[in-house]
């Protein structure tokens, strides 16, 4: 037994990194009045639709870079440290060897929104009915029943793999969305392409409310994106796309990866995940169809139960990244 | 020559951390309408209050840990790499072997805000002058003259230390300011002191406005804070405090930095920097006079000049990062 020579666990050893930072993508510098300054010294100009990203990149020989998109209600630190104190995908992905960029979207977080509409209706400039929503995920509805950890508020799945215990730090995640505020078509799609780009060719990672945000940046400059990976996408846009979208898609690895409890109806309005499931499904059809590699990755169907919404969070978060990394490396050409 | 050993510059090498995420500190859980979430779903539970930070921990030996706070209309992404591409202070910190954490304020960037108030105008349940005003820097008047990089927007003094050339990255760091939405006292007090204590005692470092939040946090949690660095503080509330606060916190060592330029007077409102630098040196002689250890870093009384406002990320950012990190290192007991 002395000399049994163990495997060090590689997500114990200090992590190496060979550079590492945060930056901005995109965005345009605009004129804005003394009122929509929020009454700040004078009219100037401000930049408004950038992109924050933060990156790491590991020592030694990498693989292709992965750009993680979190969803509503969320900044980007959803896909870091997990609301009990685990690794998330942000560093794990380092130490799988993918350089990995995590970004807040574009009328969130570090990236800002565009506060002027604001200003101009508290200042009596606009009409109250004229300024966006601004929505924030509930506790109890929003997050634990939509996200599926469990059936009614509270009550969890028998089999979940959410960590429970850390759900307060999961509310504490939540940020004020500012999508409504946001021109159309949405700027993160630019801005994604415009990163993916940056990087000579990324794997885009989208979630939730950013699920399909990989499709759309493709759309944008598809040579650009390596590989495309949908986590509980809101929407595939499945009967959306034209022909010849479908055929620009088709030229892109695509995984689609939904966690358990879909069959649950969740009652809540816009909370269809049997719908959104079949959705996708027959997305990957029509990819397939078309020549295209796309696939769905369901772990249930693996034996692996119990995952929800916010599998990166989940307890095996490390054994879903490892499914998805599996599929980056063997599956999907170039990346 | 082919003998000479090069001392190797460390911040070249690969960076190594024991462990680095993101985790929040305080915040509390209250009830909002369905209106109040953003017409999102149902009435439900959400967290306000809470402060996002971000760490890394070197490996091997390490110092006292240091909270970086950023100052007026920014996020803690001001602190990480600089607009144009160099290491910023959250790096740098930790090459120096200091646990670093970096914050967003509470009420901006990834600690998000309490978005019930513009909805409930939003909906015509509250009057638009309820509204908080959300503030911007502009890239002008607010950064460049305010900030001190030159005497006329986009004319810089001759020897600025900004990156100028990168000016509009600087403006892309740039988010709303949710600061007049907190209730009173100002919540980041309170998480800060929060941290500090959860870090078993902290250097907190303030920049700008949030120059005099190592003097409030203190306040609040006198032994959870090691030592208080003020960088360019909008305030030192000289004569605010009563002799008592004054004798707790002449307990704790006190370093105010100023960079160059603050005779030139901006003209502008709300950005006095000579009467700013009078008012910290009374605070400086106060705290000396109560036994304190407090001083002032003024890098042109040294030969250092240019500095403007920004100084971490000025060109000698790390030049002044060195001074500072002396002074923790031999002046402030126990850091």
């Amino acid at each position: 037994m002395a000399n049994e020579i163990e495997t060090p666990n590689i997500n114990e050893q200090p992590l190496q990194l060979k550079v590492r930072g945060s930056f901005f993508v995109g965005g345009e510098g605009i004129e804005q009045t003394f009122v929509e300054l929020g009454s700040q010294r004078a009219a100037d100009r401000v930049t408004i639709g950038q992109m924050y990203v933060e990156y790491m990149e590991p020592v030694g020989a990498t693989k292709a870079p992965i750009v993680l998109i979190h969803g509503a209600g969320q900044s980007g630190a959803g896909f870091d440290t997990t609301p009990d104190g685990r690794m998330g995908w942000f560093e794990y992905f380092v130490r799988r060897s993918h350089p990995t960029y995590v970004v807040d979207q574009v009328g969130r977080g570090r990236s800002g929104f565009d506060q002027s509409i604001f200003n101009r209706v508290g200042a009596g400039q606009a009409s109250p009915d004229k300024q966006p929503k601004i929505t924030r995920m509930g506790d109890r509805i929003a997050s634990w029943i939509n996200f599926r950890i469990g059936p009614d508020a509270t009550k969890p799945y028998p089999d979940t793999q959410y960590p429970i215990e850390a759900v307060s730090a999961l509310s504490r995640q939540g940020v004020p969305d500012l999508i409504a505020s946001l021109p159309s078509p949405n700027p993160n799609y630019k801005a994604l392409a415009a990163l993916a780009k940056k990087l000579n060719g990324a794997i885009l990672l989208g979630h939730s409310q950013a699920g399909d945000y990989p499709l759309e940046a493709a759309l944008l400059d598809p040579k650009a994106v390596r590989a495309m990976v949908l986590v509980e996408p809101g929407r595939c846009n499945a009967e959306i796309y034209t022909a010849d979208q479908i055929a620009t898609l088709a030229t892109i690895p695509l995984l689609v990866v939904y966690g358990d409890h879909l069959d649950t109806p969740t009652g809540i309005k816009g909370s269809d995940w049997p719908a959104r499931f079949q959705e996708c499904k027959r997305l990957i059809a029509r990819l397939k169809k078309a020549g295209g590699q796309a696939e769905m990755l369901h772990p249930p169907e693996l034996g692996i139960h119990g995952n929800t919404h916010l599998m990166m969070q989940d307890r095996n978060n490390l054994q879903i990244a490892d499914l998805i990394i599996d599929w980056m490396e063997t599956r999907a050409a170039g990346a």
